[in-house]
């Protein structure tokens, strides 16, 4: 019987919708289990442009620092993307987040739940037993380096940089996590070109000096995008740098049949933040059709990571098997052989788990 | 009735296989159509490394700018891969080529056979149809920027830099080729963190004034790495900067069902550049299992690009085509349901197609 204090921030889109029905479900486990969890909420990204001019509000920041978890949403909106001159972007607080927090670590679980084998448009007997588990390291690369113009504007530049340090505490994280698993690491850069990424490698061959019992790998950017459809069995835990992290894990959720499945953790020295990685979806944005399972498996993240309730995580974990079991699906885990009476809405399905 | 000058670089590992077939197979051309090629060979890569401490010597460099078009090979060594320290690299000799030949636009289509719909891990249902022609810009970006370490190594760094200019040419020659298909272009960027990608945007949206007949659409790469694999029907012509060119058209392999099938030009001001999309795949070298194909489909785009020979492009194709539909496969594209002896050799698969 613990208390703790969540910190919800929907931010925009789906983000909205996936969250409330996140929420829910921690609910309903605090009840299950007789925890007290108190809930804030906050602004992010454009609502939080729209409200305050500020992509991440001090306040915002605050409550993230005080909280003992933050179940987030998505960030991002159209009116930006395709203004590429703007100078306040939704982003900017997703990133300032990672960066205030000290979020290195962005663990992406890749398992496709039995059911969903026919989702995924790659071939059942490809994923079946697939299970890969990504660390993304979070808070360095290309996303936190100077960026600007020169010659008059004509040329554009970003620069790419990480330390040791940066790369041995992520490499360590996954390090750790395979020992638990099938011991097999590999490690994702682009060492034939890349500095950054040579300095990636040479780290990453040191630590694995301490875990003889790990089997590492390095593999190229380039083939690894390519083994992870080819051969996904392949695959145990993979640490790569944040960009190729960005671009791996996306493609990887094709394994586990859909994005709105997959379920992430930002870890650090200090508040934990759990999100789908799917982003705000404006496309489908209050048509009440968003796929909450990733808020759900989010929350479950939370539960097991930053309060260490691996019980109540499990419950919320089984929860989603069952009502996966029972043939429930939103649109986009729906197939051929779904019969319609059976594809559900956001808050239909979350009631589904709810039970 | 034309008199051309090639010359056959076949670089490292497999390329030396691959690229004796694909010769071949010009030759039969030239006799077939009544052609003259002359041949010459130069060395590049890690054989250039060992014979003159240079990855790409001079007198390679000079040969490649005096003849018509080139039929390349790979460059690599595991050696330089397990030494992130090392200062001479194979892949310095390529990167030099690119630079110093001008080669900005490098054209990787993606088309699958209809035989090989059961390659591929990914289902033939998702698959059918689809053709894609991936523009990757092969000059600028963080491969050719200054990099380095700082703060005595214990920092490294890479810059990415894109200049109106190296947008501009390699996205017009992306709208040009889209008018010749199905009039849709897909911009491949990362505008939502990254400055280069932000011009990347602002110059692709305003060559698509001058093709108002062309549909255009500006993704992200982490959702272009999802979406090749879940809908790679939706895709027709594809632009993108060198990096994100690198790891998206390697994913995009398994749509034809193995990069062993998978041909790429490399053009800009001055003489083509022909070369499969693989490596140098050193764990299979001298087994006589490689998959020559690759290496037979880029001497079709040398034909079709460099020499304006279309009739001797497309006989190539089609005889890659009968050799396919008659049953035969290379190990890396033959199935549960091929029969053994079906399965050939590089030279056997060669001597087909031959045929
Ligand atoms: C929204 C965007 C900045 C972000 C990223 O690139 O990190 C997103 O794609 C993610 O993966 O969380
Ligand atoms: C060998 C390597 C430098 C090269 C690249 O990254 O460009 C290769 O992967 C390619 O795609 O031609």
């Amino acid at each position: 019987m613990a208390t703790k204090n969540i910190l919800v921030v929907p931010g925009d889109g789906i983000g909205q919708e996936v969250t409330a029905v996140g929420k829910k479900v921690l609910d309903a486990i605090a009840s299950k289990f007789g925890h007290t969890f108190n809930y804030d909420t906050a602004l992010i990204g454009h609502v939080a442009i729209e409200a305050t001019g500020n992509p991440l509000p001090d306040e915002t920041l605050e409550k993230m620092k005080k909280s003992d978890a933050v179940l987030f949403g998505a960030v991002g909106h159209p009116k930006y993307d395709n203004d590429p001159t703007a100078k306040v972007r939704p982003e900017q607080g997703l990133l300032k987040m990672r960066k205030e927090l000290g979020l290195y670590a962005n663990l992406r679980p890749i398992k496709l739940f039995d059911e969903l084998l026919g989702a995924s448009s790659i071939k059942p007997e490809i994923l079946k037993g697939a299970d890969i588990l990504f660390f993304r390291e979070l808070t360095g690369d290309i996303y936190f380096g100077e960026k600007g113009r020169k010659n008059d504007g004509d040329t554009a530049f970003d620069i790419a940089e990480y330390s040791r340090f940066e790369v041995e505490r992520i490499a360590r994280k996954a390090f750790e996590a395979a020992r638990t698993r099938r011991k097999k690491l590999c490690s994702v850069d682009k060492a034939n070109v890349i500095e950054t990424s040579r300095l990636w490698r040479e780290v990453v061959q040191k630590v694995a000096l301490e875990y003889p019992d790990v089997e590492v790998e390095h593999q190229f950017v380039d083939a690894t995008a390519m083994l992870l459809i080819k051969d996904p069995r392949r695959f145990d835990v993979v640490v790569t740098a944040n960009l190729f992290g960005d671009i791996l894990t996306d493609e990887a959720s094709q394994i586990a049949g859909s994005m709105g499945m997959l379920a992430s953790a930002s870890i650090g020295d200090g508040t934990g933040v759990y999100e789908p990685i799917h982003g705000s979806a404006h496309d489908i944005t209050g048509k009440g059709v968003a796929n909450p399972l990733a808020s759900i498996l989010s929350a479950a993240l939370l539960l097991d990571i930053s309060f260490g309730m691996q019980a109540e995580s499990a419950a919320v974990i089984n929860a989603v098997d069952q009502v996966l079991k029972a043939g429930y699906r939103t649109r986009d885990i729906a197939d051929a052989q779904t019969p319609a009476d059976k594809i559900l809405g956001t808050d239909a399905i979350g009631a589904e788990v709810l039970k």
